[in-house]
């Protein structure tokens, strides 16, 4: 593997290892047409095939159905957060947003800037270590739209499933962290979006999936690049979309069709988390989940030791070991272990072997 | 050379080889860290080193004062046409554009959605085809800023230094299709902007040349993706930046630097466009280039033939002898040969013996 570490980065994160293998096999002569897939036109025959494949395996992998269409912008999910309201969220309406973590917070704090918005639910209080509770939540029946955050990388709580808007309040997700991770009933959404580089392919494209009725109530004369119909119409080619990190999310699509899609990715995935959380909870408290048992994330396990000292101590050495990227966001704090589609099972393996020896060592 | 092409492509556009072989190179393993440069966090070391190294190499190259910003943003310069007046277009001010092509023409239909814009100098009469004469034009002493596109690359005419604004008027340049091409005086603007795909390396980053002094003019509560401020305070770091391209670029700025800086790149790109330009010249009205002379762009030399038919020709047997992406724009017709930085003498001697073997057989 050509001294590679394991990868728990929290994104940027690791990509498969036979992804990064194609793209530099024909990284200076892509399909034998004398350049690299990035000094292509974008207007040219090859690339607009490869526009047409990425649509086509996003449909099959997620279900997607026709009514929908799929962008693909720049920009990452801190510009939908604006981009939504933009072309959503009515001057005489209202949106709801439950607030999960911080990514939720920072969606509702930019949409505020440009509309009405209530945070409907929210867990703060106590540091995000759990889902609102949405049996009391006042949401309005006649909201823009109601946002949520379906994974929180920080914090490490994940929606087991969505949140039931009332009536025909369209859904909207932020699912940044876990697209593409597990099955998703799309008809059930209004507008998903998602920043690529978690464990969809590199940073600089963003995928937005977005029913087309909602496309009709687009303001006119949006700014042209931050304008979903405009950007539908042009199947997200106004100007020259970002051609490498589409190219790069096309064969990461390849390698999930190639493994049996995501009912098979999702029970990897459950298999990962399960091992890790496995350990913390058989340590005897020497480990602390951060996020509740029951809204734990598949994808970002947040987890503390007795002491700050330790902690150190822990990502120090595992970096030693080639086990990188351990250390907890400092609004946590503690230490996170990302496990993307994309991270095998043997960094798995292999951390938790670490966790346990690390735990005899100073347990 | 694997079988590599001769590309004029309009942008995206070709690389430099060491470039595209270097990236190749440490692909999956980038400076022996274990991990690709794309699957690195960007609050990392490394990556932080990069950023840095990319502003001081910017620095170097274009020679650019302390109290000036550079930022990597993403969105492309259709992004910058609205940027730019939310940040720097006060309600009641107005702003100054000269056109002298089609994205010129966008620059000023972006802006007037948000603001007061006039258009002080247009060559749309005639195809654009020369530079507007400033001076008759009604230049506002008062303008929020004046703006011009250094070259448009569909009609091929390029401004051979930079217009002068009234007063301290601050001058903004869209500098997409040739900045690093040729040594600029920074003093003179106010702001730059260029998407990187033709002079700088990929698609996917926007690179923005900002004066101190305007930052401070940013309204509050723009979206924080849309505020140059913000974005400045950050190290265009406030969310994740679009990492492989600025990798890309950096790239390419050690080349540029590698090569002797931009004295030696702009004699090169004069000598490889006065070579089309002179087999044009000397056709005897076989070629017929569509730029006024003396207005003519080292960047993209447009031309046509007697007919359509001949230029479908053209591009045809072109294209068989590994000459790629010589089609005009639709918008100009006729061909085009885009001779960016990284367009080696090379190729540009294979075009201009190809035209003369083509004049040859059909002239």
């Amino acid at each position: 593997m050509r001294n590679r570490v394991h990868n728990f980065n929290a994104g940027p994160a690791g990509l498969p290892i036979t992804v990064l293998e194609k793209a530099q096999d024909e990284f200076i002569n892509y399909q034998g047409l004398g350049m690299s897939i990035m000094e292509m036109s974008h207007r040219s025959t090859p690339f607009d095939d490869l526009m047409k494949q990425v649509d086509q395996d996003m449909r099959q992998l997620l279900n997607i159905p026709d009514n929908y269409n799929i962008l693909f912008l720049q920009g990452g999910a801190s510009l939908q957060f604006s981009m939504l309201p933009m072309n959503l969220l009515p001057k005489n309406g209202s949106a709801d947003y439950i607030v999960n973590g911080v990514w939720g917070q920072k969606a509702a704090q930019e949409a505020h800037k440009l509309g009405n918005v209530r945070v409907v639910a929210s867990t703060e209080e106590t540091n995000f270590d759990r889902l609102p509770d949405l049996i009391r939540a006042d949401l309005d029946p006649k909201a823009a739209y109601l946002h949520f955050t379906s994974n929180e990388t920080i914090h490490g709580n994940q929606w087991p499933e969505e949140p039931r808007p009332l009536n025909d309040v369209p859904l909207v997700c932020d699912m940044s962290s876990d697209i593409l991770s597990r099955p998703v009933d799309i008809s059930k959404y209004g507008l998903i979006y998602a920043g690529a580089q978690k464990n969809a392919g590199p940073s600089g494209v963003t995928i937005i999936i977005i029913r087309d009725d909602l496309l009709e109530q687009v303001p006119q004369d949006l700014p042209v690049m931050l304008d979903y119909r405009l950007q539908a119409k042009k199947n997200s080619m106004y100007n020259t979309p970002p051609s490498f990190s589409i190219y790069m999310l096309s064969l990461v699509l390849t390698w999930l069709i190639d493994l049996g899609g995501l009912e098979e990715m999702a029970m990897r995935n459950a298999r990962k988390a399960g091992k890790i959380y496995q350990a913390i909870d058989r340590s005897k408290g020497f480990y602390r989940g951060h996020a509740k048992t029951e809204h734990r994330s598949l994808m970002n396990v947040t987890f503390g030791l007795p002491s700050e000292n330790l902690e150190n101590d822990f990502v120090k050495d595992a970096t030693e070991q080639g086990l990188v990227g351990l250390k907890g966001h400092r609004s946590v704090g503690g230490l996170r272990a990302s496990i993307y589609n994309a991270c095998p099972i043997e960094a798995v393996k292999t951390l938790v072997e670490f966790m346990s020896k690390f735990q005899g060592e100073y347990g």
